[in-house]
């Protein structure tokens, strides 16, 4: 059932030798008090310490370093007002390449001063009137750059993968691993480098309560549409999974279990109290989904992967202070 | 000038090899915005990231596996309320000896319960009619338990130089080091494994700007008193230095400058904000002070030392939120 287009964990390990260098090789962190917690081993794979704070780089700049000539000149435009801009943003200037990012008009000012800084021009739309997807296609064939799109690219899945596949090198043999769930880049990513480097791992992807659309996928056996999900996990407020990401989460995933806001304040409570770093909301997914999702692996060797730390400041002051 | 009492750096070689897989080898983590702010190249060793949340596990354990049988039998005792406390508890609990912490009657509940979760038995003093040092040194005599000071001990400081001695393995030939400063026990470990290591390293303590003994000592020539400094930096509120502490530091260290709560504020949200780690404050001492301390080491390789990342939670979410 796989499409030749899928990528392989061939695709990862070049990923790899691509991102040496580049990205920071983030350290994996045990806690002993989240051991006695969940009664396992716990390894805790820090993308949030990830260069621009998440997973997302890996797979922008593998992506990006696989542009023609030609299309560096041109450049890159993708459409989004998180980590994927600026993943795009920052591998586009250490490529030496010019970058466009859409992002709606009504998105945070220090959003948007952000990535202007950053080196990106930002072209901005109305959210009620206009549809991005459009705008990209238009400016984009205008200009003759390249729109990459934030999950459902091979190059990006592999870039991805290259997390997974250090976490594996550090702790051979993991029983079980937890990864963050939107549109299922990651999940996707760590299958491929999981099935090579650890074929008995059992993978579990985590989602938003409100927004379980992966769930709903993996039942029906198809790919299923929700509405834009209201959760504080707003790296994971996507309304479905693309082809390529949906065939191996299909073909490879143990199970995707669903985490609650309320839940994943606990987690990022925790990741600042206990072992004294700073979790965004969609990164304390997988911990959040171990914890409470049922899935029974006492006794075993879990790997917990954090996909990022951006947080709004005040914000998360604010969650830290209402315990 | 060397006493025969001080530590060496074959004491330092030593204690890593006690700690050996005991406490964590903590990352070393760069920042490419930290790098562009300071316009140099930063190391920050992240003893935030150290069981226990500081490096004074290191100094801890260091000393408590070279009891002797009957001394551990008898066990340990120590008066903190702060991070040495939870050092020696854990430290104690690991080698299954018993521990006693004398505690002031009104520090946090939260302390009080904590450290006796952890293991240990704890012995509350009145601070305002009640010498604790007496009151230490009696339980000590009536039950034959070993007293062990928080900094000036050779034993402490030799563990407290296993965090610089990991970070020159990673980085060897660092041109700079900058340590946060309190009694010591931390700088003066930090100068045995650099002076050995990377000789030509300038290694700088950074006190809080309200307790900047440890400068008025160096200018002296001799340990001078302070009355307990006001500064949110609660592991530098030391009135004075010890004599090993003060001999090592005259001997080796390049200088002292000093950093103000705001600088502290400012700089444990740039670790939230950027960086994604949780430092308390007097373990942000060592960034603030090489940010503002006035020392000029633009286009070279700095070690920052993080000491610890031991929060009350609902404080620091203030601190964070109130930018």
């Amino acid at each position: 059932m796989t499409s030749p287009s899928l990528p392989t964990f061939d695709d990862v390990k070049a990923a790899a030798a691509r991102l040496k260098g580049v990205a920071h090789r983030t350290p994996t962190l045990r806690s002993s008090t989240a051991d006695a917690l969940l009664g396992a081993e716990l390894y805790f794979k820090c993308e949030n310490l990830q260069r621009m704070g998440a997973f997302k780089f890996r797979g922008g700049y593998n992506t990006l370093a696989q542009f023609t000539p030609e299309e560096r000149k041109r450049g890159v435009l993708a459409f989004s007002s998180g980590n994927h801009a600026q993943a795009i943003t920052l591998s586009a200037r250490i490529l030496g390449m010019p970058a466009v990012i859409v992002m709606p008009e009504d998105a945070p000012a220090a959003k948007l001063a952000a990535t202007r800084g950053y080196g990106a021009e930002v072209v901005t739309y109305d959210r009620f009137t206009e549809d991005r997807e459009a705008i990209s296609q238009r400016i984009a064939g205008e200009r003759g750059m390249t729109l990459v799109p934030p999950f459902n690219h091979p190059h990006v899945i592999a870039g991805q993968g290259t997390a997974a596949l250090e976490l594996l090198e550090d702790v051979p043999g993991l029983d079980y691993l937890f990864t963050p769930l939107g549109g299922g880049g990651l999940l996707s990513g760590t299958l491929l480098a999981a099935k090579a480097m650890a074929p008995a791992c059992q993978v579990f992807g985590v989602e938003p309560e409100a927004g379980n659309d992966g769930q709903q996928s993996l039942r029906k056996g198809e790919i299923v549409r929700i509405d834009t999900p209201q959760t504080i996990a707003d790296g994971a407020q996507t309304q479905a999974l693309g082809d390529i990401t949906f065939a191996i989460i299909r073909g490879g995933a143990s199970g995707i279990v669903t985490a609650s806001d309320a839940q994943l304040a606990e987690a990022m409570r925790f990741y600042a109290q206990r072992m004294k770093i700073v979790v965004e909301p969609t990164g304390a997914l997988s911990l959040a989904g171990a914890r409470h999702g049922g899935v029974d692996f006492r006794g075993k060797r879990v790997g917990i992967i954090i996909s990022g730390g951006n947080v709004d400041l005040a914000n998360y002051g604010r969650l830290l202070g209402s315990d």
